[in-house]
């Protein structure tokens, strides 16, 4: 988007600054995360929709580096709780520096999160934020407790992904307004805004992980499988198979039956019952919501970079 | 301190309530712990700190119950960067839950934590403790860099726990004075008061782990000798000993070589350099300095029972 161009810039100086500290292993940690090339999505959506509604001051650069450390910090602490090795195709923290520094520089980092947001002084805004730091932190114990279980239902899975992704892309945008002394109407707009693209860009995700490639994906085809996640291809390849098919499903995820070969096996139940077309029209859908939750606002170049946001991340897949 | 016991009967009202969530691991975990019996100092400086000021009003509380979930969270953390067994004489939540469920209802306590001080409105009390929560997850990282390291020097050890313990003692403290308006000599005042309290009771913690029994403590001894941790004890009695002495220290804290023969031959070399009686010695030093910053601020029964909280803090250990 390059109408936040200037204030991403002084985003990630920011993110630079504020990841340092005299301990040594926190810079290193943290920014061989921040370093490894993320969308920086999140921080996008507070600098976009605090510009949209005539925020003239200096807060939005420090709201959008809160929102991306609030990110990194919980990347750091995934890690740790899915045991992963890889991350955007680099080795993750906790293989390099250990789980224990990846627990505590995601710590050191919401804490930085926190001073931030107390420093542009809106209690609203701050509102906003913690409640979402609550929610991401409950869906990720929600999605510990529904793990390896291929009872899981749709539902349940949409609960999962609203705490853990779209919760904060929501709140990323709603502060936006929040500073800029916008009226209701507009919070409500960007709110649902970043809430409606925070479920498509997940759900794509989720999609790409049994599609794409692994230089657009910074991981590989079949990770979440391997990692016996249960997301919505395999839920609906699942819940439309046979007994046979199931059993199978049972196998692979909920004892970890992830050979190179069963991956073969479950792409083709998920290409067979075209569990990823429709993930993706499931995606499309949540991204028409938040298209129409714009549809009040006056035409501007920032809207329309924002509208294509939308179309940029449900188009990764192909 | 008989003076805020209604009011520490709301704050653990308060406690049970927000960690209450759909998700039914997180009370489960979170109860697991916050039952276990901690003394729940924290937050009763912050009841007593407000109300020594004069303050009418119900944050306090909040706070009260706010610093309480930070401790609590950095205890779940504490215990799986640690690979802790048990905590208080209790197996610890990620001996039984796993580690990823301490590591993510840590984080669901903090947005909680978070959440309140938002409600209670001061940005100064929100900024006090977003920059405790930064310093302690700092110290816990220090401590990480320092860890099975026998060169670690008193004045570094002194660095961590003013993070790792007397940052948040002081926070909890000084948010008392502030949301009562109390003035900036107020506030330096209990903030030192805190400081130095915080030093202590870390510096007695250390001791007892030397020399207390399990029933006192809720751990046994030998227990940081066995995690291999540097405590003042330990670096006096490494610093005063002779080369041999030394040599034994390396092998068991660097590497781990902690049986309890080992343990019986560490704990002769700590009584042989008078180890625990000097520690104890430093925490009198923190201690007095508890008590002279509280001198200024007119003789109450509350103050009185502040001071005795100082004694209370030291003399657990004899």
């Amino acid at each position: 988007m390059d109408l936040t161009r200037g204030d991403m810039e002084r985003v990630n100086q920011l993110i630079l600054s504020k990841a340092g500290s005299d301990v040594q292993m926190i810079p290193e940690v943290a920014n061989h995360l921040i370093s490894s090339g993320g969308k920086r999505l999140r921080p996008m959506l507070t600098l976009a929709s605090a510009v949209l509604f005539g925020y003239k001051g200096e807060g939005h650069v420090k709201l959008a580096t809160s929102v991306e450390f609030m990110h990194t910090a919980t990347l750091l602490h995934d890690d740790v709780v899915d045991e992963s090795d890889l991350r955007r195709g680099k080795s993750t923290a906790r293989m390099i520096w250990g789980n224990q520094a990846s627990v505590l520089v995601g710590d050191f980092l919401l804490g930085q999160s926190f001073k931030m947001m107390v420093e542009v002084g809106s209690l609203e805004a701050l509102d906003v934020l913690a409640t979402a730091a609550s929610v991401i932190a409950e869906g990720e114990v929600l999605q510990l407790s529904v793990a390896k279980n291929m009872e899981t239902t749709e539902d349940d899975y949409l609960s999962v992904i609203r705490a853990k992704t779209a919760a904060l892309f929501a709140a990323a945008a709603e502060v936006g307004p929040i500073i800029a002394n916008a009226d209701k109407a507009g919070r409500s707009a960007m709110r649902s805004y970043g809430m409606n693209l925070g479920y498509a860009f997940q759900l794509v995700d989720d999609a790409l992980d049994y599609g794409g490639t692994a230089a657009d994906l910074g991981k590989n085809v079949g990770d979440d499988f391997r990692e016996g996640k249960i997301t919505l291809p395999v839920i609906l390849a699942y819940r439309r198979g046979t007994e046979t098919e199931r059993a199978f499903w049972k196998t692979a995820i909920e004892q970890g039956e992830s050979s190179e070969e069963n991956l073969e096996k479950a792409l083709g139940l998920i290409k067979k019952y075209d569990a990823l077309n429709d993930t993706i029209g499931r995606a499309l859908h949540y991204g028409t919501i938040a298209r129409d939750a714009l549809a009040p606002l006056p035409a501007s170049p920032l809207k329309s970079a924002m509208l294509e946001v939308i179309d940029f991340s449900i188009q990764r897949v192909n």
